[in-house]
């Protein structure tokens, strides 16, 4: 025997947060009015296990998975906990998806139990007939949840078997004690899928080990700088990327947690950030230029804010500036995807940083973490040289970094490689790990043999006055190949000639756009960020303008 | 294939070292007069390559054990990295050892080259012929050795085939490039022996894994607070608990590091931390005891200097309010074995501190870190109470501790049972995780059926002004068993009352020590503590003042 036979498994974090970290705090928001409900970590654990004893009652057994459709809340947290350490898999099914996708994916991995939000029970009701493996429906919350298969109203679901409330689950195991199982580190833990844009979602399995390494590697000073001392804003939903690690990384290191269930709106969030003294949170660029906008015209109190890490598209410097010179807020931009979680790069100021320099650096995605490796490659698949020049396709390995496609060999096939991941993303790398993206792969414009970067005139674009919105796509050119075009959304009416002046500044004559359109808002996809898929389909069809 | 099948080893540490923190520091004092020889990581994974390729060319394979016998250095550091890149284990052999112990760990290890520094030849001379295994001495530095054989005086080593320069390996592999090998993160990287005060010392086998798993969890905010902002001045000697992983956390977080070499005298460290703007550092108490008395006694400015994290033995609660009232450095206690590293629990601040409760916490042992568990056990070895009164044995486990003695069964089936270590410290936990360590199991004073806590009465001693060191040791005592006796160095004559009614205000009246023994110092041990083994054995021989 030798050191390393104790495993990294997600029941050290569930007792060391029950413990170490007992009184620590959950709060999550129930109501439009903002009311909350609290508990510690100490009392989560006690319901974790009642939950655990409830989910064995149903026969979940190691290795089943259980689908979560839910909100982020104590109750999914919960599910967090008591399902992979049972060594069964949790499945948080994205309910940004249509109907139709929910099925699929559902069926795809195979559930035998979905744990879902009174609310969202209605959106689902059509497919749940469809739904092949499930045994049990648990219903969160005491919402009446309709008559969905028509016969008596007592809040049947047509063609599920088993309706169960989540309270009375819990309350049937009040008091269980649950001797939980030692379990292999690379079991499956937990399982996302990618809402990709092409074919049906494609699923990434976390091994616990896995999400254990992540949650280590974002304690660092120099990655999500997370500790006890921190109350956390959970905005980006827990079935994204395991809501970025976050539960696991505050049961971990004792943060607090604080959990908006639904109310994503800016005047929510602002509010609890002031009730709650928030100090750290993430999410996609938007959801933050909304509470920045809400914030500046409300005169919002965010002084007890000061780490807010910021990805999933490219994070327009003007939203950093201005949430540092106005609140001293640190919007600090990262890199990640399902396939390797968040914070693979982390851009934090360096340590000795020097006027120019720093908004530079903030301006990429970041520096590679702990952990992480990259390299960049050519279209033939040769590996170019990290010079900080060299533009081509990001790749990326480590052992946070998954390997496969739950179920999905073509896919893996596709995307794999001798230990790298292919991540669709093209950029440069410098020799100290520094990654500038300038678009993902299928948004590029290559104009004359040349790469033009939308995220670098989208975030020019932003940067003048006049400018709320901005998505540049590439049209196709007869002589060019390819030739950008923006799709913008402004305050007042503006020439695109005056654009196309401000953007001349900064970028090279053939760079800038040939042509604009005017919109009352961009198209986005379910995670918020822009749509370019939409936006190509709808000028495809001729609608250039609103 | 899974997530995770990139192995957790150090080769990923040199990689990210060279390149991502290419431009962090590495400087070694080399002279008396406080001369410094300066690199980068960039250029000392230059150097890392070319020592690799000489020691292969010396015939070091994977699994071969490679010995160092050096201060803390380059050249050490350099070791640290191409010894288990090389899938070769780094047995750093403690050289306050007696010739006889050290050749005994040697021969155990079955080391094939020993790397040592041209100032402790002379010392170990005499029992170089009685290495069986060693076929190579590399000797750092240009300074003559001798002629330890008694034949031309050109620096053979007598009994030893093979003499070579650090500095010429070096030079004749100059410019190559090693294709590193791919190894399993379950393999030996580094070997230490503890400095058993009983018997021979037991080796305790580092992993690439454990090694990789300390690495990431000494970055967090809550244990030992390292980024890359930081410069770490080096004092822990390498050959202990691996410098306490200073070396590899530094590398993989980017933190400069400074190396002291041999000037451990306090007017060296305290130069050190002036000229080099030191940040952070650790090691034992009487280190900084030493650094307190000389920073005051010279103002010295220790401004740049903001945590040090000392362990080893109790850390006097008086060193830490000096140290904080002074200079405003927290001293943070913290608690660790060469079998589970060092900062498996750390006594930071808790996040809301209040007056009384501040002091108190950090005069303990501190809080369990992420990965480790504890547990407190009776002398049957069942199971007591974590409720802070409770006092046992410690036990602990987790994938950082170590779960055998290298190449020693009966040890290992004295210390390790199902899992956890029986640590032989003495004390209590509480539901929260923080220990509180009473004493070393072969320290306890037991008088009348109670225990008395040796640690607590040298803290309470400590604290009158007069007294400068304090060790309590048990004396045999017809009546109660044990009593307490106390040994303590004064500035000024004090009677024994005079103490006694000093500890009166803080402990109970039947733990006042029955008898004093005034020295002029007390003995300390190769790492710095206080020798109770000599003490006792010295009183037990009638030898009750000096």
């Amino acid at each position: 025997m030798h050191a390393g036979d104790f495993p990294l498994t997600l029941t050290h974090v569930l007792r060391r947060m029950r413990t170490v970290h007992g009184g620590s705090e959950v709060v999550t928001q129930v109501d439009d009015d903002g009311r909350t409900v609290r508990t510690t970590y100490a009392d989560l654990g006690a319901r974790i296990d009642s939950l655990a004893a409830g989910l064995r009652s149903l026969g979940v057994d190691q290795g089943d998975r259980v689908a979560t459709l839910a909100w982020n809340s104590q109750e999914h947290l919960e599910a967090y906990y008591a399902v992979p350490c049972l060594g069964a898999v949790l499945h948080t099914v994205n309910l940004r998806q249509s109907p139709e996708q929910v099925a699929y994916t559902i069926n795809h991995a195979g559930d035998r139990v979905l744990i879902v939000d009174d609310s969202l029970v209605a959106g689902i009701a059509a497919v749940l007939p469809e739904l092949r493996t499930v045994e049990h429906v648990v219903v969160i919350g005491a919402r009446d949840i309709g008559d969905t298969d028509g016969t008596d109203g007592t809040g049947d679901i047509g063609g599920v078997p088993q309706v169960i409330r989540y309270d009375e689950l819990l309350a049937a195991h009040q008091g269980a004690t649950v001797e939980w199982p030692e379990l292999d580190e690379r079991l499956d833990a937990a399982l996302c899928y990618t809402s990709g844009t092409t074919g049906n979602p494609k699923g990434v399995a976390y091994t616990h080990r896995t999400l254990m390494l992540h949650t280590l590697v974002m304690g660092a000073h120099d990655t999500f700088r997370v500790s006890e001392q921190d109350r956390l804003l959970s905005v980006v939903p827990m079935f994204h990327a395991m809501g970025w690690n976050m539960p696991y990384i505050a049961g971990m290191l004792g943060a607090d947690l604080i959990l908006p269930k639904s109310y994503l709106q800016p005047a929510h969030l602002v509010r609890l950030i002031e009730d709650e003294k928030i100090t750290g949170s993430s999410g996609v660029p938007t959801i933050w230029m909304d509470v920045l906008r809400h914030a500046d015209e409300h005169h919002s109190d965010l002084s007890t804010l000061s780490n807010v890490l910021v990805g999933g598209t490219q994070v327009p410097p003007t939203l950093m500036r201005a949430f540092d010179e106005h609140y001293g807020v640190s919007i600090v931009q990262g890199w990640g995807m399902t396939e390797i979680l968040p914070g693979a790069t982390v851009a934090h100021d360096p340590p000795r940083p020097s006027g120019q320099d720093r908004w530079t650096r903030r301006a990429m995605a970041g520096r590679i973490s702990p952990l992480y490796e990259v390299r960049i490659t050519d279209e033939a698949g040769d590996v170019l040289p990290s010079d900080g020049i060299a533009v081509g396709e990001i790749e990326i390995r480590g052992p946070i970094v998954a390997t496969e496609y739950y179920r999905n060999p073509e896919a893996t096939e596709a995307t794999f490689h001798d230990g790298w991941l292919r991540t669709g993303d093209v950029g440069t790398a410098d020799q100290r790990g520094w990654l500038r993206i300038t678009d993902r792969a299928k948004d590029v414009i290559k104009s004359g043999g040349e790469w033009i970067s939308s995220a670098d005139l989208e975030s020019g674009l932003l940067a003048h006055p006049a400018v709320l919105e901005a998505a540049v796509i590439a049209v196709p050119d007869p002589r060019w190949s390819e030739r950008p075009l923006a799709c913008v959304v402004t305050t007042t009416d503006v020439a695109p000639e005056e654009l196309n002046e401000f953007l001349a500044d900064r970028f090279e004559k053939w760079w800038l756009p040939d042509s604009y359109v005017f919109l009352d808002a961009l198209p986005r996809t379910g995670t918020g960020k822009f749509d370019k898929k939409v936006l190509r389909s709808r000028l495809a069809h001729g609608e250039t303008d609103t």
